[in-house]
C-alpha cells in the first residue's frame, strides 16, 4: 500500500483551510462524505487523507494531501484524473507539486533519451544546443525545407517544424517531412556535422501514429508533440510505443489548466517520456518569471527515481542578445530555441542564424 | 476561404489593446512579426487578422480574431491549438468564444444522439431525466453492481460509474461493466422499465478502445467520457469510430481556468461529440454562477448548423431539496445527476431515490 503526497495552493480566508483540505481529500478520492465510507477498506486505503496544512498571512495556503496511489489504476488518464480531476473546477485551487512512491514511479520508464541521449546524436557536443523553428505557416513545403536546409547549414543542432505546422493543404504532413529530412541530410554531407530535423505531430490518436511512422520510415531524428493539446496520455502511448526518437515536448495549450507550471511542463511531461521541454523564458513575450524557469529546469534535470534526465529548452521571443544572459542562468545542459528572431530581417537569416550558434560556443 | 471568428477576454490597461489584440492575431496564426511574412499567400490567407475590440472601463476586455479555417487542417487537436496553442500561456487571455464557419462545422458531426436520442432510449418520457452515480471508488465490483440495481429499480434513468471509477485492482471494468450491466437487465425485466448504465472509460487510447470494445460487447447504454482528461482529440475519435451508444462528458480536468465554461463545456464538447455533458450546477459545491451554467445549457441546446441537441446535466453537489429549482431553472431537457447526496444516510438509499424519481415527474 502506497501513496502520492499531492500539494496544491489555496486561495481562501485562513479560518477556511481545514474544512478545504478536509473537503478535497475526499473530492480527489471517494467523493462522498466521509460518513458514507462504511467499508473499512475504502476507509483505510482508498480514502484521501490531509497530510498537513501551512497556512500562510497572504491567504494563499499550502495544503498537502495522501492518494491513494491504488486508484490511480497506474494509468497516465487516471492518474491526471486523480491529481486534479474535480479540484481543477474549483478556481481556488492550483496543483503545485506531486510526489509520486517509487513503486508507482517504477511503472513508467520515463525519458529515453534525455539529454545525453540527444548529446549523442549530435555527435556528443558539450556546448548549448541551438533550435530553430520553421515558420510561418502557409509556406509550401519547399519553402519550409529551404528554410530547414538553410538553418541547418548556418550550425542549428535541431530545426524544429513550428507547432503551428499540422498537416495543412499548403504543406501536407508527408510531403513537408520527406523534403525537410531531405535537406537535412544534405547539409549533414555536406558538412559532415550531425543536425536533426523534428516534425510537429498533431492530430488525434489514429493521425499521430500514421505521423509516426512515416516520420520514422523517414529517418527523422527527433519529433516535437504538445502533450496538453494531444492529450497527455497520448503523448505517453506514443512515446513508449511509436517513436523512438526523442520527443521534443511543446507547451501548447498547457497554460490552460491551473498546473504550476514547474510541476506540468518540468515534472509531468518529463515522467510522461519527454526528452526535451520547451517553455516560455522569464523575460520574453510570454509571462513566466524567474522563479518558474528555474523550477522547470530544476525538475527536468534533477535527480529522480532512475528517469533520464530531460533537456530544457527556453523560448518564446528569446533573441540573439539574450543568449549570454540565458545561458548563464541554465548552465550548459540547456537547448536555445530562438524563433521568429533569426526571420526578421528576411534577408539576413544565414548570417543571424551564424552569430546565433557562434554564441553558444 | 474561410474564417474562424475567436472571441478573447483580455485583462490589460486599455491603451494597450490594440497592440495585445495585434499580437495575439499573430501568435495564433503565423507566430511571427508581420513584416516578417513577405509571402502573399500567407500574407492574405493565413495571418489571423483583428476583427474587432471592445475596449471596457472595468480593464476586462473582449477582441475578435479571425483564424483562416484551413491553418486547422480539420482537425480537432490543430483546431486546439489555433484556438488557444500559445496564448494558454498568456496569464491575461481567456478564451470565450468561437464561431466557426459552415463548411467547418460540416466536417464534424456533433452529438450522433443528442436529447432525443437519449429520450428514445429511456422509452421516450418526456419529463426532466434522472441520474445517480455509483462510489465510492475502493468498493468491489459485486458491491458497486448492487448499488447500481437498487438505484435502477427505484427508478434512477441512467445510473453511471463515478468518474473515479476506472481499471483499479479492486473493480477491474471488464469485471465491474458486467457485473453492473446484469444487474440493469435483471431491473429491466422485473420492471418493464427502460434504464441505463453509463460506464466510465478512462485510459490512453489503446486502453480507451478495449474498453469501449468491452462496453459494446456487454450492450450498455450510454458510456462516460472526460475528455479534457484523455484529451479532446481522443474523446472525438472514440465516439466517431469506437462507440454506438450515447456519450456523456464528464468536466473532470477541465477547470481550464482561461477557457469559458459555456465555450467549453457547452460549445466545444458539443462539437465534439457529446449527446449530454456534465458540469457543475450553480450553488453547489463548486463555483460556477448561474450565468455560466446558463450559458452552458444554452449552448448545449441551442440551433447549431444541423448538430443534435446536447443534453444539460447540472451535477456537483445537488441535494432533493433543489430539484424544483433547478427544473424550473434548465426546463423539461435536462438531466439531474445527484451523487452523493442519494447515498447519504447510507440506509435510506432506496427511499430517497424514490424521492427523487419522483421529484422529477
Amino acid at each position: 500500500m502506497s501513496w502520492i503526497n499531492v500539494t496544491y495552493r489555496i486561495r481562501a480566508p485562513r479560518e477556511q483551510l481545514d474544512a478545504i483540505a478536509h473537503g478535497l481529500a475526499l473530492e480527489q478520492s471517494v467523493e462522498v462524505a466521509a460518513e458514507v465510507v462504511t467499508d473499512a477498506f475504502v476507509a483505510e486505503e482508498i480514502m484521501g487523507r490531509v497530510a498537513a496544512a501551512h497556512p500562510s498571512d497572504t491567504g494563499l495556503h499550502e495544503i498537502e494531501i495522501q492518494l491513494a496511489a491504488a486508484t490511480t489504476g497506474f494509468d497516465v488518464a487516471q492518474s491526471l484524473n486523480m491529481l486534479f480531476g474535480n479540484s481543477s473546477l474549483h478556481a481556488h485551487v492550483e496543483l503545485v507539486d506531486v510526489e509520486f512512491p517509487p513503486e508507482f514511479l517504477a511503472r513508467f520508464p520515463g525519458p529515453r533519451h534525455g539529454i545525453d541521449g540527444i548529446r549523442r546524436r549530435l555527435q556528443s557536443i558539450r556546448r548549448p544546443l541551438t533550435c530553430a523553428a520553421l515558420k510561418p505557416q502557409g509556406l509550401s513545403s519547399e519553402a519550409l525545407a529551404k528554410l530547414c536546409g538553410t538553418l541547418a547549414f548556418n550550425g542549428i543542432d535541431i530545426v524544429k517544424d513550428d507547432h503551428g505546422l499540422a498537416d495543412q493543404d499548403y504543406s501536407p504532413f508527408a510531403q513537408r517531412v520527406v523534403a525537410c529530412q531531405r535537406a537535412i541530410v544534405q547539409v549533414q554531407r555536406a558538412t559532415g556535422r550531425a543536425c536533426i530535423y523534428a516534425p510537429s505531430l498533431v492530430g488525434s490518436p489514429r493521425a499521430l501514429v500514421a505521423q509516426a511512422r512515416i516520420a520514422r520510415e523517414e529517418g527523422v531524428g527527433a519529433v516535437l508533440l504538445a502533450p496538453a493539446l494531444i492529450g497527455m496520455p497520448v503523448f505517453h502511448e506514443l512515446v513508449v510505443a511509436h517513436i523512438d526518437v526523442p520527443a521534443i515536448a511543446h507547451p501548447a495549450y498547457a497554460g490552460a489548466a491551473r498546473v504550476a507550471a514547474p510541476l506540468l511542463l518540468g515534472k509531468l511531461f518529463r515522467w510522461l517520456g519527454a526528452d526535451a521541454v520547451i517553455f516560455p523564458n522569464f523575460g520574453g513575450r510570454f509571462a513566466y518569471s524567474r522563479e518558474e524557469c528555474a523550477g522547470i529546469a530544476n525538475n527536468n534535470r534533477c535527480d529522480w527515481a532512475r528517469y533520464a534526465r530531460t533537456l530544457p529548452v527556453p523560448a518564446g521571443g528569446l533573441t540573439l542578445e539574450r543568449v549570454a544572459e540565458v545561458v548563464d542562468f541554465y548552465g550548459p545542459d540547456v537547448m536555445l530555441l530562438i524563433g521568429g528572431a533569426l526571420l526578421a530581417p528576411a534577408d539576413r537569416l544565414a548570417e543571424r542564424t551564424r552569430a546565433f550558434v557562434a554564441s553558444v560556443e
